[in-house]
């Protein structure tokens, strides 16, 4: 057991040294960079499930083989399709106005004239929740719940109810439409985008069309409430859905040299929300673990002893819809699955490294941190998620790790217009290429692993 | 003259203590905050010639008036009404996707379908007006001339040219649209809307259909363009004119109480471009000049010698058409116009004080000048502007004088919808507000004036 094992032996002097040396070669390399500006120029936004999700992968397997990735295929599947139409918001009355939303995704239309209603504006989605069932008939609901800017983006999990619940909890109170304050920190115009329940989720119930505010807006809102005469809203949002559109996951893989089956799963999500071109979310995660990923490729003299794989998940945004569905396509083989990790927090620089692993084997994740340590990197917690796309692997038991990045600014960009390659620093994107490249150099070359 | 007279006799010692007394007042006083609080919350956008701006003329009467002002009046003129209809580009050829663009003020209307050409790209005005007429036919021109961020607002004069000409010079050359990187220095994805020639500007020639990119779009055009493939793009924009509407110019007054026909004027526009809220352009200059004078009037036992007169200019972003009237209808008064000056630059710090004044009377400014260095004002130079509506006053001969703000960050927000209260800071508008109250009062009480 690694309890037992001095760190020299988990992670031998010359691993070390050759994982410092990936790093130092990966802090020059531009790989990563020229894939998320390839990526954002050349495709742009790919919503799950449109055709420009489905170029995005042939853009994808182009460029893995040209890089001499092995094994690179595309693993289909299908998802249902939510367009957004035309969205829009005015105060009709006192003071009339427009008002600047974006519609949450999975959100169902108005009719084409859209819904008016006087607004009713709750602090929580909690208080929202505790009205009485109908008592809302005809009204405009308006939840408006501030999100906390934090580095290790812990506001956001908080945040997220307020917009996947909203939508059902305004029908159940018998409202005619539902805002929300954006999910975001920044101050802006521009709302922040995002998915309600899972696009897959057949369980959920009725809801009224939905959209975020822009913090601007709602402040807005907020000040219009406060001179106490009733505030009348129009809100109209045209939405179109179909319920089958082709989606996929893109894999490519350095076979490993001596335990091919044993698996160091390294993923993106190769999908973006449609208004920004997914540059921080997940262009960069994309850049960052195939950039890894190639240099280990190109700097050894042999591969490592396990299998790299990479994989691109599509839709994530809806739902993790490829999460699922590379936890179902692979389930014979999650036991082999050494670790999983996904890069889906932007591109700032990674400051913390996380684990979810037994308990036994964190001696293991201690002699591997040590060797992240001069890149900035301190010991995190061993509650790890892994990323949003390891959620089924993990709930498989496959055991996973976060390089989390520094997420203090991501929420002022996440899901919106604004997510564009102009907010990354290279030099950022090149320290968390760094990171991935002496961690997964060390996860596939040693005997360890972090099951009991 | 001046030029004999020590400081301590033009700025006595006790209109010095007055001024500062009056300064510190305003630092205090919520008067400016509050106007624009409630100009941008219950007004809003209110462009010039619009329903919202005639609404916003009513609210200043009323607020002038409860503020105690006197001879409070609107002074009407019409305008040519513009407004924006669909405003949309794309690239459809070879890299599809949609760009973030805002219509330019006066620009004209496309068919409905939009028109479509293959890009040709232009780092300045300079080499687009330099092509041969009619050698661009079929084509849409994109100007990529990037705008310098200054703290002096020097960056916009160079910049806003490419505004007003591009559309002129790509018709000249036979395109078929025009775009501009947008005329601003934030890298958020809103275009900068703006004017292109004014309004009323009847020797106008022919111009095509014209938008400005945001910065992250633009810089996307580039990175597109260099992958040395013709890059196709569609173009859609119906704006709407209409040959005459309502505007006016709002006027108040402190009327003097010894040189009563002599008048200090201090002004701000009402009108806002559509998008934002017109909190820094110009909200704050509302409330700044009229917090300023309001603090005279409620803290001193008597009036000053001289009547301060507070101006709402109606209609400058299209043109300063307000300005034009105001000159016209006061032509005869002009000569009585001790000083004038507009706040019309947001509202950080005030940080220079300057001038456009006689020589001989620099020693006036000077004298002045002295009182504000507490506030963190600088002496400034002796070519003020006096701000965009000084325009037709100042060539009649009026002196005039700027209280600079500091710029560093307006051209971040100008002209997009991401000018809304929340970047108005209380404690820096105050600063404004003490320097114009002391400046004002100054001028109001002195014996001496800025001619030769
Ligand atoms: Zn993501
Ligand atoms: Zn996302
Ligand atoms: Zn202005
Ligand atoms: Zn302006």
């Amino acid at each position: 057991p690694a309890a037992g094992l001095a760190e020299a032996e988990i992670v031998t002097p010359k691993m070390r040294q050759t994982a410092e040396k990936l790093a130092a070669t990966a802090l020059q390399d531009t790989t990563a960079y020229d894939l998320v500006e390839s990526l954002t120029t050349e495709i742009g936004p790919r919503l799950a499930g449109t055709e420009a999700e489905a170029r995005a992968r042939d853009w994808a397997v182009k460029k893995l083989k040209q890089l001499g990735f092995k094994n690179v295929r595309i693993e289909p599947f299908e998802v249902p399709l939510w367009q957004r139409g035309v969205e829009k918001a005015e105060i009709t009355s006192p003071f009339p106005q427009p008002l600047y939303i974006t519609t949450l995704g999975g959100s169902v239309a108005t009719p084409p004239e859209g819904v008016e209603g006087d607004l009713v504006s709750f602090p929580s989605l909690a208080a929202l929740q505790a009205v009485r069932a109908g008592s809302l008939r005809g009204k405009i609901v308006f939840v408006d719940q501030v999100m906390t800017r934090t580095q290790d983006g812990s506001g956001y999990g908080v945040a997220v109810q307020k917009r996947r619940e909203t939508a059902f909890a305004a029908h159940k109170a018998g409202a005619v439409g539902a805002l929300i304050r954006s999910v975001g920190t920044s101050s802006h115009r521009f709302a922040h985008t995002g998915q309600m329940k899972a696009i897959t989720d057949t369980s959920v119930g009725p809801s009224v069309p939905s959209a975020a505010l822009s913090a601007p807006d709602a402040d807005q809102l907020a000040r219009a409430l406060s001179r106490d005469e009733p505030l009348r809203l129009r809100l109209t949002l045209t939405p179109q859905t179909q319920a089958r559109a082709p989606s996929g996951n893109v894999i490519a893989e350095i076979p490993g040299r001596e335990r091919p089956d044993e698996i160091v799963l390294i993923g993106a999500h190769l999908d973006s929300w449609d208004q920004g071109t997914g540059a921080v979310d997940d262009g960069a995660g994309v850049g960052i673990v195939t950039g890894a990923a190639k240099v280990i490729m190109d700097n050894l003299r042999r591969a490592p002893k396990r299998t790299i794989r990479v994989v691109y998940f599509g839709a994530e945004e809806v739902g993790l819809v490829g999460a699922k569905a590379y936890a179902e396509a692979h389930s014979r083989e999650l036991e082999n699955h050494i670790v999983g990790t996904e890069s889906d927090f932007g591109a700032d620089k990674i400051w913390r490294f996380d684990t979810r692993i037994a308990e036994a084997k964190l001696p293991v994740a201690k002699a591997i941190g040590d060797v992240l340590l001069p890149l900035g990197i301190g010991p995190g917690n061993n509650e790890a998620s892994g990323g949003p796309d390891m959620k089924y692997v993990r709930e498989a038991g496959v055991p996973v790790v976060t390089l989390l990045q520094n997420g203090w600014d991501y929420f002022d960009l996440h899901h919106t217009p604004n997510d564009t390659l102009d907010k990354i620093d290279p030099a950022k994107l090149a320290q968390n290429v760094a990171a991935y490249a002496a961690f997964v150099y060390l996860v596939a070359e040693m005997d360890e692993d972090f099951r009991e």
